[in-house]
């Protein structure tokens, strides 16, 4: 589409973000353009904030602002479970949850080989030594359940088990309100095997 | 979501966005933690620089970077047909289909008295005065198929209609693509009295 120059370059920058296409990055730039300028500039420097103070923790790799982040400088939250995420923003969403108040480890990817990733790339090592430090008493496994994440939980699994502590994995299963005529058999699959004893 | 305070700043500013709540706005900001720094300078550059160089066409009221934009300032373009507008996206929309030639005027909204908004917030006095001066031979009523819209095109034509001059509304109908049994009866209505005589 023509559009000014400077409309464009935002346009372009802005389809970059994941899930914006061209046609929502131009309904979002007219937004923008049409906003009172100081939410410009307070998603502008916002935008820099983030880039500038936000590091990882040093003991569980979220990110932080500080040398250690909200949860590992908690001592109210248990060091005797260990939460094991991919990304961040699984940790926020286990959180969200309010179901664990134990500690994080997040290992900023998932075993792929296609894409060439392997344990290495991922905070394993950094775990272990956590794990040979702080002896937990359980650690869960709460990678995503995808193809990357239960391979991931598989090679853990097989890497921790030698060290003698339980090892658990979230459950697969219908999510809430979900219609089973709409699940993929796959899932549903899960939910029979798993299925839980009532009475 | 409890995340670091220069985050959680950026997840509140992007869900200003329109169509981008809280979940989408924290897949945003993850990605721009995870991109190259270099992204999220260009990203903040981008939208100081649209606010300081876009301004509204003198004549037309798109958005340009000149006095006048890049329609009006072309003279290969037609100022016989006027297409009137709601929004500069529309027209954005309306040249990649790529049929039409000539000029623009974009409003700046449509009338809706449920939102306070009036012919006189639009740019319709501007409007009448172009149409003074350019003495267009047809002017298309090309805003929107809603309430609105509709409302908009009516008022205009009353007050176009003295001027002795081709009134013309984009065709109302089933879009391409568009299955009967999916489409609204309104729609359906529309393309039935509407119809064109093919034989």
């Amino acid at each position: 589409m023509a559009a000014p120059h400077s409309l464009s370059k935002l346009i372009n920058e802005l389809s970059k973000l994941p899930g914006i296409g061209e046609k929502s990055a131009t309904r979002l730039a007219f937004y923008i353009l049409k906003a009172p300028l100081s939410y410009a500039h307070n998603l502008s420097s916002a935008l820099l904030e983030v880039k500038n103070k936000i590091q990882l923790c040093s003991r569980c790799f979220h990110f932080t602002q500080e040398s250690l982040c909200e949860f590992c400088s908690n001592d109210q939250r248990s060091e005797q479970i260990l939460c094991i995420v991919e990304e961040p923003a699984d940790l926020l969403a286990i959180e969200s949850s309010k179901t664990f108040d134990g500690k994080y480890h997040v290992l900023h990817g998932a075993i792929s080989p296609l894409e060439g990733i392997g344990p290495e790339q991922l905070k394993i090592k950094e775990l272990l030594l956590r794990i040979q430090k702080e002896q937990p008493v359980e650690i869960i496994l709460a990678t995503n359940i995808s193809v990357e994440g239960e391979t991931t939980a598989l090679y853990l699994t097989k890497l921790l088990k030698p060290l003698g502590l339980k090892l658990t994995r979230i459950a697969h299963g219908i999510p809430l309100g979900g219609d089973l005529k709409y699940m993929d058999s796959a899932t549903i699959g899960n939910a029979i095997q798993n299925r839980i004893l009532m009475a």
